[in-house]
């Protein structure tokens, strides 16, 4: 089965928005095993919309287009996709009723044009929209289907995972499931060359990606019920734990600061931190997460050495003999900032982003990771490799490293 | 003239990766005036790639293409598009010695496979590549143009500005200049309103963009020359300033962290930060900035009270009174760093991100950001009116927020 995506509006031509959506829908459908060969975006312009679709349709065996559902007059990707497949648009009372409930349920009145997103193709089969008024929808002629789906993603997305995909799972066959393995500390090239054979499976499929300096490992499996498909992923999972276990720390895990403050949460244990060159990022990351409170006391982020000295009580001789950008003054900030705030664990970080501040022996991009716990303090040095320009990148890179320390010492005291 | 827009790789089609290309292509090219109808994506398949070529060049003045442009054999964007437009490629020794020379400044030699992009169109144009090894190129004939780009972005974009731009501007008759006028607390509807009759100019004309809650203006200028373009833009923006000039911190700063260390350089003067809700996110974003550690003394993520009490020094009873989430406990965090860092400006911030926290007055949103300088201490009180699911923009906008007043406060000092 192939496909083409037909991204429907005006601002996308202009720049205005990012196509996030053309994403999306092509990651979904390559794990759904659907290929998608074209991708186009076309303006709300129904010559050009209607030439589109009629392309689109000839060559594929559906196609998918999101935008234009909306209750203007220029919104007409519905109104031009039926006529180009030959199907009316009724109205659909239940949907009316539901369009009206979300804007009473909002305290506003509906207006007279939102009625227009309550007609659907008389034989199509209608995708509910938990998250807006425009229904999405799909036709089924000839051996063509067409789906439509609403512009915005925080509509689109709900609406193609609970609506779209199981309807679009049983047309090529069952359920299809899939799990996210993440990994630290081993790079997308090395991953995918340790399971190189199971990349080339059928069912399960294992897709590898990068993401942010992190690889992961997609496992996607087709069966007749979930239970089978979830057996298929955890049996491949196994496989996959045999030749990278040590670098994996989730199974659908959504980030390492989630995993970190699942983690500290578990353990019933608190972080502080003691930042320097990542500037109070990992602060950031751990605080991203909604009750991150429960488990992160104190941040310090140490950018001069007065602060290192006065504040966190590092040695003044240590930065003076090692120099602030060391295993000594790391282990030093680790503790002071344990100390000061009573936490259980603390991580603390001393480097060099660039793109300035390089030394002999010293490059951009290294730094020294302290993480002091009740059983001592250890120091890892971290040479990301990477040199000009690469701030974010290193700041990046650090803060995530530091986090997967704190990580995978918890594991392993699960492991225990 | 018109333009259709034509990604190359399959990578775009397997979701693998974000078409950030589309985007930025197409918001440039609506700047100098170059209307883009269609967009496209189609994977290293040679009778799609020709099939999608030759549709567009039929249906427009002009087409770009980005990717491609590699030296593996699956990278054949030049080669179909000279078939397509019936130019011949050739060696061009030059260009051949500069990938060699590339190669060598990074301490490698360079792959036989790489000669492949040496290859340029016979009667084409070359545009250089600063930051890799593909040159983009140029084809003209019939009254239809092609232009060819590297699909990584950091190729891309340079390419696009320091050669393509030019190149463009002389078709589309004369030099083109933009200029962004960045604002902070009016937003893009009412900012829109302000300058409503200005956005309807035709040269200069003046776009409006909303960007991670800030709100800008886009000012392009045509004219013979770029003096004339520049007066034309600074004209404009004496019209846009006389209207919203007390919303506008910076023309072309990037953004209110750089905007807030360049002040603080230029005034000589330290900061210091006490984050409780926005977690690190200030210090963060400050420490973005490469050079932010000359005017960037200390930051306290002061997430419990005991850290708020102990480090911070702020007074049990003011928190037992007023609650953490107050104008009085603001105003002491402030205070307090301040105190403990020796800096000259202290920024504090303490408010309810969500998605938890709220309380009866208190609602998810609130915050308190205190401001300390020589001349005392001010609060300002944040309602930012996002409730459920909006912790990442709550904190984004707090600290964008505390940037401002700090920007504010020495952006008057200039005046003064």
């Amino acid at each position: 089965m192939n496909c083409e995506i037909i991204c429907v509006g005006t601002e996308l031509l202009l720049g205005d928005i990012l196509n996030t959506n053309a994403q999306y829908l092509s990651r979904e459908l390559a794990a759904l095993g659907i290929g998608v060969h074209h991708q186009q975006v076309v303006g709300d312009n129904p010559q050009r919309m209607r030439e589109c679709m009629l392309r689109a349709l000839n060559e594929s065996d559906m196609i998918i287009l999101s935008g234009g559902l909306g209750p203007t007059a220029d919104d007409l990707t519905k109104e031009i996709c039926c006529e180009v497949m030959g199907e009316r648009l009724v109205l659909d009372e239940d949907i009316l009723d539901g369009i009206r409930s979300y804007f009473v349920s909002r305290g506003r009145q509906m207006a007279d044009n939102n009625k227009k997103q309550a007609y659907v193709p008389e034989n199509g089969i209608v995708f509910r929209n938990a998250n807006g008024t425009a229904p999405g929808c799909g036709i089924e002629k000839d051996g063509k289907l067409a789906v439509m789906l609403p512009g915005p993603p925080r509509e689109l997305i709900p609406m193609f995972e609970n609506e779209v995909m199981p309807y679009l799972a049983k047309k090529t066959g069952g359920v299809i499931l899939s799990k996210q393995v993440r990994t630290f500390g081993i790079g997308e090239s090395n991953m995918a060359a340790a399971v190189a054979d199971l990349l080339d499976g059928e069912n399960p499929t294992v897709a590898p990606y990068a993401k942010d300096g992190e690889a992961l490992l997609r496992v996607t499996a087709r069966a007749d019920s979930k239970e089978k498909a979830l057996a298929m992923c955890d049996e491949t999972i196994e496989r996959i734990r045999e030749r990278i276990g040590e670098y994996i720390y989730g199974i659908d895990a959504s980030s390492l600061e989630e995993k970190a403050v699942e983690l500290l949460l578990a353990h019933g244990k608190k972080l502080a931190l003691a930042e320097s060159c990542t500037g109070g990022y990992i602060a950031k990351r751990i605080t991203d997460i909604p009750g991150s409170s429960a488990v992160f006391e104190c941040g310090v982020v140490s950018y001069s050495n007065e602060v290192k000295i006065n504040l966190l009580g590092v040695n003044p001789e240590t930065i003076e003999k090692y120099t602030e950008v060391s295993t000594q003054t790391a282990a030093e900030m680790a503790e002071g900032v344990r100390r000061l705030s009573g936490a259980d664990f603390a991580l603390s970080v001393t480097g060099i982003s660039g793109p300035g501040g390089a030394s002999e022996g010293k490059p951009v991009g290294l730094a020294y990771i302290g993480f002091s716990h009740e059983g001592g303090t250890t120091v890892k040095e971290l040479r990301t490799g990477k040199k000009e320009n690469s701030r974010d990148y290193n700041r990046y890179v650090t803060a995530s490293t530091a986090l997967h320390i704190l990580i995978d010492y918890l594991n392993k005291k699960d492991g225990e």
